[in-house]
């Protein structure tokens, strides 16, 4: 059965993600629709294409990932289908897919020609559900839009490394649902910049000296439990999304606090990994 | 396949959806489930009443439509079952169908009796469930619960209009995911009332004296991007429910701030337009 | 067709979700996915074995409920499949089996050992999808596992009970969407102690000395509308889930106030039954 994937900033309340698949189930019966999030933060191409580019590559290849993040039609804005890595994507070409993109090149990007008689201030529901049921149905993007050869290139923030190579500056990218904090230093800027090398990450006044690969590695669990010493079970490690994340061992940020709250970092601040 | 969607003040979090949902697949292996809404504010009906108004009709007709707000049974709460326009809602008869039926005449509505050995405080698990499955199986409505002619009426707040036809009295009835402020001034309002004379909205010190069909009608794209005023972004539009809507293009609730804070607009805050 | 149902504490928002589904569908296209709840305050297994317990009896035997709460391998924390009442489990044996089970005895217990080649942080991804769709295929536990005896027990905050079985005290430990105040106190409990006795229930100054069946029993229904004097319509009743809770009927916590925030009720606070 194919499958058709959500990601909006539409919410969990408002009645739109119910109308579009209510659309959608009323152009295919033999559907799947799958939410990945509602929960992206209004107009936020960051941080969803951080979600989407970690969720997507789970599904089987052919799946229709829809996203109505910033979608209404405008001279700067045009809707978008692409196909990437088996994948397709229906989008607003506002620069989300150069984020996904960041290291595939699409198969095929077509600009969604279907508009002719449709105008709308809820493109997800009127054209993207149209163009998601039409790819699902085995057809071809070239009959609903012309192919065009780039997509819009948004610069997102991406670490920096000095001249020496001594040196990564990255930021923060996301916080999680823990209270985590996710950097845009992946696990292979930090193996090609460090060439294996001793560093140390500073985060405002924190310190860390070793990344590590699992969360449970914040705990020392040959010393028996009364007698551990586990410096507020605070770590930076590689997360499953192979970014470098800095996180406190079973934080909660609704009582004890987490890395976001602990550490003082917010969207957009700066860690850095300098090399010894 | 029958669809059967859900809609209640549940919340995302509590045991009280996922039970609902055991219970349609103990009894019907071959249906679908689909979420409109958990975040329905507790008890409010008008709030559930245009969520659910805005996405039924995206369904095939014959989807049953469950409506899980205020649902125990007591003297002055008695369940039913309607059919309304192809689809058919299975509710409390607290008036919150009479909201929803505003402008359409149910074909049939019917008093749930299947109470006889149901004494329960969990009636949309132990009473709607039963009711939505029957009628998926293709179970008529008659078999269910005795027909009545009138649904409870619950005086929704609808707009004033004065004696000359020279002023619209509407009120908040809804603030979206993005903080936009949904009024009750619906389009054929307007033009029934107005005739096509020009007018003023105002809301507090606001004024607005163009009803715009998209969001990016508050951006002039002739203009370049860096010269462009915008006066905040700020403007009246028909949104996709056909209802009058006070927004800010792209605003963010969380962070910028939105058209309910900047406005200072609040559920069944007062909204005028005056015709010329 | 096989049901796989996710409780977790991944949140609404992040990618976790999302992937986790996608693998599913990756291994098995005839497959059916129930979210119960992905807003379990992070690591809590009391929330999360409350809300689990009152949903997964509500699906057909043979439903397979994977658990994604503090579920990362490490020496404490193994991963365990039990068949519990017709019933699938997959999870980390970190206790939360044993408040599940409190009532009923598993079938059968496997510690999870298909982790020879796996190392991750998201286990649920990597480990728990696989274990989930190998059951949903039909296949045995003993496979994915070796057969242990005992799970790990984890004492649940119980009622306790005086010598002279006059007094219950009680906790609360589960606040639901309504801000009503659920207890561990059962039904079952206040039947074999209280045998029929008069009682007082205390809640810091609240004073009960009925248990309802229904909300709208706060309500005397026989007396007109204007001429009631509720009480503030606050009440003692057995839920759905046949626990003692505490309510105010229709409540709504984000405006009028709630039980918890009306009476000053936190989870784990006390409630007492005196027996006369």
């Amino acid at each position: 059965m194919a499958i058709i994937t959500l990601t909006t900033d539409f919410g969990e309340k408002d009645h739109f993600v119910g109308a579009v698949k209510g659309a959608i189930y009323s152009e295919l019966d033999d559907i799947r629709i799958v939410d990945i999030s509602h929960s992206v933060d209004p107009f936020n191409i960051t941080e969803a294409a951080y979600i989407i580019q970690n969720a997507f590559n789970s599904f089987p290849k052919g799946s229709i990932h829809l996203i109505g993040i910033d979608s209404e039609l405008n001279p700067e804005n045009k809707h978008i289908a692409v196909k990437l890595d088996g994948h397709f994507f229906v989008c607003a070409n506002n620069g989300i897919m150069s984020l996904i993109a960041s290291e595939i090149l699409p198969e095929k990007i077509v600009e969604i020609n279907i508009h002719d008689r449709i105008e709308t201030n809820f493109p997800v529901l009127d054209v993207f559900v149209k163009v998601a049921c039409h790819i699902a149905r085995g057809g071809t993007l070239e009959v609903i839009g012309k192919t065009i050869q780039e997509i819009k290139y948004l610069t997102g923030i991406k670490p920096v490394i000095n001249n020496d190579e001594s040196q990564i500056i990255g930021n923060v990218i996301y916080i999680d649902n823990y209270g985590n904090v996710v950097t845009n230093i992946t696990r292979k800027i930090v193996k090609d910049v460090g060439k294996g090398r001793d560093f140390e990450i500073s985060a405002r006044t924190y310190k860390f000296k070793t990344i590590h690969e699992r969360y449970s590695d914040a705990i020392n669990f040959t010393v028996e439990r009364h007698k551990r010493e586990e410096d507020g079970k605070k770590l930076a490690l590689f997360n499953s999304a192979n970014f470098l994340e800095l996180a406190i061992y079973k934080s909660n940020p609704h009582t004890v606090g987490s890395a976001s709250s602990l550490f003082g970092l917010r969207f957009r601040d700066t860690i850095t990994i300098n090399f010894l």
